[in-house]
């Protein structure tokens, strides 16, 4: 299988480009992260989410831990290429490691003060009990 | 009033984070451009779209040229405090200087090719005439 989709995404100067994760039916904007080659390669292949950690400086399956797989449906790149959508089904309906749906879950409010809006599903200490 | 708004966001090591506009009744992603703190502050201040260009080097009013002004609504911050998030009312329907509604408009297809799914709505020479 040619490789040409990968080689015409334009990679940033450590080779990663942003890739926004978003529920397939509600249109919410769950999360950001970061993917090089090899994780949107395995992204398409494998059909789920699969980020590069620049924490970790490590591929990242989101869901590896927490379970909280990104089923893929759709995706998509924008008209310079170096950002890439991700329509995803978000399993158990978290994404964020907070335990909300979405990792943007503060608004700006008329005080300008990042404020807490979503509420927490699940306590991160349950999502990630099998992590230590 | 007070600045803390702005040192809460963890800007990158060349004071950008990504800027992603949604549009507040479709939910669909337009596009995702940079702002510095400026760009951010301006954003909430003129109640638009106010990016900071890469390619540029300048500040860049989303629609100073095209008209195609992005009317803010709601701006969010995501847990890492690297990403924000602005809904928005996208003027004349038209985010993308290829003259269509969002820049991410070409779809990755069975055959591994970036398929361009969404129409041009208007002719990107007619929108930036007065440019030159």
């Amino acid at each position: 299988m040619s490789e040409q989709w990968i080689e015409q995404v334009k990679w940033d100067e450590k080779g990663l480009v942003p890739a926004i994760a978003q529920d397939h039916i509600s249109g919410r904007i769950l999360m950001v992260a970061w993917m090089n080659e090899e994780a949107l390669r395995l992204t398409v292949e494998e059909g789920r989410g699969i980020y590069w950690s620049r924490s970790r400086n490590r591929l990242w399956r989101k869901g590896e831990e927490s379970g909280h797989v990104q089923k893929l449906h759709e995706i998509r790149l924008d008209c310079d290429a170096d950002v890439v959508l991700l329509s995803v089904e978000q399993l158990g309906g978290i994404a964020c490691h907070t335990g909300r749906e979405s990792c943007f879950y503060r608004v700006l409010n008329d005080k300008h003060e990042w404020e807490t809006v979503d509420e927490v599903q699940r306590d991160p200490n349950q999502i990630y009990a099998n992590k230590d």
